[in-house]
């Protein structure tokens, strides 16, 4: 596949690199970043926002064109931090090319996200076919760490402002081993939960004048953990359970303790709620015998809903991009951790389309250059496929 | 029952009281009992050991007679800290007379062991019967704390040096509700155990790559919890496993933990050994699926054996003395936490024999004098009893 004779994704992902941008410091990274968006014509809004707990936060909208499809890209420009720096061949925040690859932390989480599609609309631009719809970027700078003050909040001051979107891309690394194998058009849940199981403190030698709460800790985890949730669906896997700690803190051995603490993580998909997750583990726990135990269920911090985008439309359209390039239509997964993209998919359909990124977070961050280059140049196509390449 | 008109304990329990010998603090406890010993003709010996781990420990070992039956009483003169003087009535080291009770720290345990078996001594002596036999006392400034430097060391000292006992009364609070109703013959044993169970850490979101071992913990805790060790033994109730803790430390909501760590007590009767025991607990752990995960079996700390004093001798001569005094036979308990009767009971058949304790370890620690007098004359009368009333 040729690469774009406009739009070249190398020179901004290079200056992107350079950019220190460790969550929530910029270093520069989005003034970099908002420079080669105004010069291909878009409307460039920064935006801080801080509070809910978490630190302040850069964010950008950048908006170009009206009418016509109106498609979103959505990514991150911080990065995690570069770890030790000896593990490194080359200075984590000096882009260095060797053998083919392009080194540097976030080179593929996800600056090489961001630069290809930079790139993709230049191409678009020259050929026209960007003229046909509208364009948008949400970029913030904290997706790494906290994501308090970042994508969730930008979505939501661009719909305060009557920005609409017909579908998003959000360009993380996606595929599996090769450029356009795989994109995700969902994601499970994500519920967090504790329960506190309370006894009666005693000594280990007066069992009777004590009730130990541990043995219905253990049935707890037992029942938790031995009931499959379900089966999976259509385009998701089996929901799972986690117990992720059982804690109790007694230093003393001649002590029964009071009280034994679960702490559990769930990933779930299309047929379950947080709500209705809740009734699940509240029966799992009255399967239980007590034994005369206070069992206390609390959900621990804000559980993200599963999504599922529609097939048709852009998926259909994207998936036809990639099988023309490829010769493959691209896997429709919903594997994966939580992302950005569960803040998107409350305003459109949305799919995660990017690099592969066995490389992301570790020592030696790096990208194939020929992948970007052919990232690019499938955004571009997808542009020009979607949003029709004949002028308006 | 009368006060003996020779020996009261009174007098000796306010001076020993009055002394803040918080363990290891001495504040003279020991000085005071050797002058009251020495005035009755007792040898005694004064040693400190230390070492092992602990802090210097002050102990007493004071021997009066020679041939006939050898009676060795043992206790400990410590005390555990008095906690919030705002919590006590009267200072806690003022002894403090008021209602017929003697209050502070030390009253119950077990001072007033102490003072009683000394004027028990001098009673003896009075009406004859001390010179029929050996009487020894083996008393530590530790047992409330480490225990180290005490009790057993007084013992393997004695023991070196020859000295022989036909029977031993450990002066430690006893009585269930009233003086003689109940005398311990033997105690569990106890056996700290610890097991890490380690699987592979990894992310919630991808369990096929992680290993999570919290759900072998949990069926491990169930299959030690839930299965009963024994029935009990004529003497004894059945053995009784506790687990004490179970602990991650995960603070992060999406990991999988590599391990788990659960640490465990059993209480044990006369059909267990440490040894047979670890053989038990393997089974139990072998009965679980381990899934894969790494479970390592430790014992924690040096397990103590159980004992069961033989019935006939002293124990059948006590509870004589006892059942003429009160009416009723003691019961013959093994129930309780561990005692430093457990280092005599290498040497000789052993009894505790003390009082009602329901305030030791409290603020406002005391006991009734007559109860503490009471206890002196059935010391006495067992001495007379056991060695004979006659002259040799
Ligand atoms: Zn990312
Ligand atoms: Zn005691």
């Amino acid at each position: 596949m040729p690469a774009n004779t406009k739009g070249d994704p190398v020179p901004l992902l290079k200056d992107l690199i350079a950019c220190a941008s460790v969550t929530p410091a910029q270093e520069g990274v989005l003034d970099r970043l908002e420079t080669a968006l105004a010069a291909l014509g878009f409307a460039v809004t920064r935006l801080t926002f801080e509070g809910d707990g978490s630190y302040p936060v850069g964010n950008l909208f950048a908006t170009r064109g009206s009418g016509g499809k109106r498609l979103l890209f959505a990514g991150h420009t911080d990065v995690v931090p570069p770890g030790n720096p000896d593990d490194w061949t080359s200075p984590p925040f000096v882009p260095t090319l060797r053998d083919g690859r392009l080194y540097g932390r976030g080179a593929a989480d996800m600056k090489s996200g961001v630069a290809a599609f930079v790139a993709a609309v230049e191409a678009a631009i020259a050929d026209g076919s960007a003229d046909n719809g509208t364009i948008a970027l949400a970029i913030t700078n904290d997706e790494e760490a906290d994501a308090i003050n970042g994508t969730e909040k930008l979505m939501a001051w661009a719909d305060a402002q009557g920005h609409r979107f017909d579908f998003a891309i959000v360009g993380e690394p996606s595929a599996t081993a090769t450029v356009g194998d795989s994109i995700k058009i969902g994601r499970r849940g994500s519920l967090n939960g504790q329960i506190a199981v309370t006894g009666a403190q005693g000594h280990v030698a007066y069992p009777d004048k004590a009730n130990n709460p541990l043995p219905v800790v253990a049935a707890i985890v037992t029942a938790l953990s031995a009931t499959p949730i379900d089966e999976g669906t259509e385009h998701f896997p089996r929901s799972n359970l986690e117990v992720t700690s059982i804690d109790v803190g007694n230093q003393t051995t001649n002590v029964i303790p009071a009280r034994g603490t679960i702490r559990f993580n769930i990933r779930f998909n299309d047929l379950w709620t947080p709500e209705t997750l809740g009734a699940w583990i509240a029966e799992r726990i009255a399967s239980v015998d007590a034994h005369g135990c206070q069992v206390e269920f609390s959900v621990v911090g804000r559980p993200s809903n599963s999504f599922l985008s529609p097939l048709g439309g852009g998926v259909e359209a994207l998936g036809a991009v990639i099988e023309a390039a490829t010769g493959s239509r691209p896997q429709l997964s919903t594997a994966g951790g939580t992302s950005d993209a569960r803040f998107l998919a409350r305003y459109c359909p949305v799919v995660e389309f990017g690099l592969p990124g066995p490389s992301m977070h570790k020592a030696d961050e790096n990208v194939l250059v020929r992948d970007v280059e052919e990232l690019s140049v499938l955004y571009a196509r997808f542009i020009s496929a979607w949003f029709g390449s004949g002028k308006v």
